[in-house]
């Protein structure tokens, strides 16, 4: 695999596949977000929490469907996911009439599992957490014939995530911004992929820092040992962080590409949720706050800048909202 | 005043006016909220939390200042506020460049009063309820010669909210659906009128019920009665609805157009604000999911129906969503 998994055209023709689908999604500024984190900072929220599925996942998994031949999309298709990547392959499903088999771990949250069922996927839980999961949805690839969509994995997934990024360019000059540096959060690194391909394309003075969940750390900590490392967990809350192996399709990239990559502690990106609620009034869950949460760690570095953050997702289950409103995480 | 005080013509206007500033909100159908609601209806859900402001009121504020002859606009304008509309009217008065002036009550949401200073709006906060904060606000297009944009009593302002029924329907259309039904909560009434203005014009046969909160029941008691009646107290967490009097501009309107008014208890708008998180995770306010509530009170009569509810706003402030998510109200 060649370090940079995908090019500026791939991310353009995934944007001129989904457009017709989706409608872009918000980009505000809110002086009481610039106020919080200070550091005469210019905070840009893109607001991918507004996506149908409240998650920007659903731009991967669209421009994944899209770009299969007839023949394949008539066969159907598999994902691993723990909720907004197979929310996003069952959308795309149930919008082109392709069969969609979704693989999650045990005790993955309800909600995600009723939304995807509620899309027709078939749901199957199994597995003691997301790679497990992964390994049985590759397992149905040769069983049942199906083409594998990963979630990170995937040069067409990659080509979605970049789809952002560009818009984020678009609406920051048509709002009359000059934007300095992005904040991206990562799982697998789609988003952070898509990003620095769409920036050292068209902006390449942009700079983009990365951040993890301090539990769930393999690619931060492969990222600055220069070789890939896998782990044998992934706590955190913010679960679409949860990851604990590098991916190969990502890896090379991000450690070419990046200009930092920090992690957040879990008491970090919930106090990052909570002031998204109180400054935005946007319901995010806690993966969407990693960029905020490593922003408000990296403000005094960044002091001056206009830096954009991505609100990737909105899918936080009520027994989570609870802790974090409470105070217990 | 006659009975209608806006036509069709008005809010093709107030549409034509604000289009070029603000994008249509989804309108969203999700198969999980119809299983809540049960009766085999069709929920279909605008999402008016979605605006820049987070709320439809920006629609108002908008059709209102842009409606104003340039000598007017130099001089400001002045409304009262409990906040959504007032953020309208700032947000439409910084993108304009008119002064805005805010009364709001003491002890007012602050988060919604920083909301309206970060707009540049010089924000009052005196007199112990909504209806005493207009007051001060009339005395002050005498004292200043500010031009009053009231929060319904104002034939743009119900223009203004007008335009969101005609997006429902536009976009309802596209989607395949028919609709039968809208439930809308109703605090002075723009909404409800600005909807029954169009439906009468364009889709006739769409009914319209309203939904008041019980402890701010002035309109509802009066439409029940057929004369206008007010109350010394408006009781309720969802402070958009809490109005204690009748509108001139809307009342005989909602006696003429609407086919049902009924009143939700605090807990019932608490228990569908707990169902839209968790079933379409959003984050909305209380008055938001007041046509919610009503909905679930009104399903089994209107069983086998398409209907629309309007998300009004999210700017719910964290001591509420706490108090909401732990089952205190």
């Amino acid at each position: 695999m060649p370090t940079w998994p995908i090019t500026i055209d791939d991310v353009r023709a995934a944007e001129a596949r989904i457009r017709p689908h989706l409608t872009p999604t918000p980009l505000r500024h809110y002086v009481e977000l610039d106020a919080a984190i200070g550091h005469e900072i210019r905070v840009l929220v893109k607001h991918e929490n507004h996506q149908p599925t409240n998650s920007f996942k659903i731009r991967n998994g669209l421009a994944a469907l899209t770009a299969l031949p007839a023949e394949a999309r008539k066969r159907g298709v598999v994902a691993a996911t723990r909720g907004n990547h197979g929310m996003g392959v069952a959308w795309g499903g149930a919008l082109l009439g392709v069969p969609v088999t979704i693989c999650v771990p045990e005790g993955n949250n309800p909600e995600k599992n009723a939304g995807m069922r509620a899309l027709g996927a078939e749901v199957i839980e199994e597995g003691r957490d997301y790679d497990v999961a992964a390994g049985l949805a590759f397992e149905l690839v040769e069983q049942r014939g199906l083409t594998a969509i990963h979630s990170s994995n995937n040069t067409q997934v990659i080509a979605g995530a970049g789809t952002m990024a560009m818009e984020i360019l678009t609406q920051a000059r048509a709002q009359g911004h000059t934007l300095d540096t992005m904040v991206i959060a990562v799982g697998g690194g789609s988003q952070a992929v898509g990003a620095l391909t769409v920036l050292r394309a068209l902006e390449p003075g942009v700079e983009v820092y990365a951040v993890q969940a301090a539990g769930a750390a393999a690619i931060h900590d492969g990222w600055h040992a220069g070789a890939p490392v896998t782990r044998e967990r992934a706590d955190t809350f913010a679960d679409g962080l949860a990851t604990r192996s590098c991916y190969a399709a990502t890896f090379a990239a991000l450690r070419e590409g990046l200009r930092e990559f920090i992690t957040v502690s879990d008491a970090e990106i919930a106090e990052a949720l909570r002031l998204a609620l109180r400054t935005t009034h946007n319901l995010v869950e806690g993966a969407a706050v990693g960029g905020l949460a490593g922003l408000r760690k990296l403000a005094p570095r960044l002091a001056g800048k206009t830096v954009a953050v991505i609100f990737t997702g909105g899918n936080i289950d009520d027994a989570t909202l609870r802790a974090v409103m409470n105070r217990e995480i």
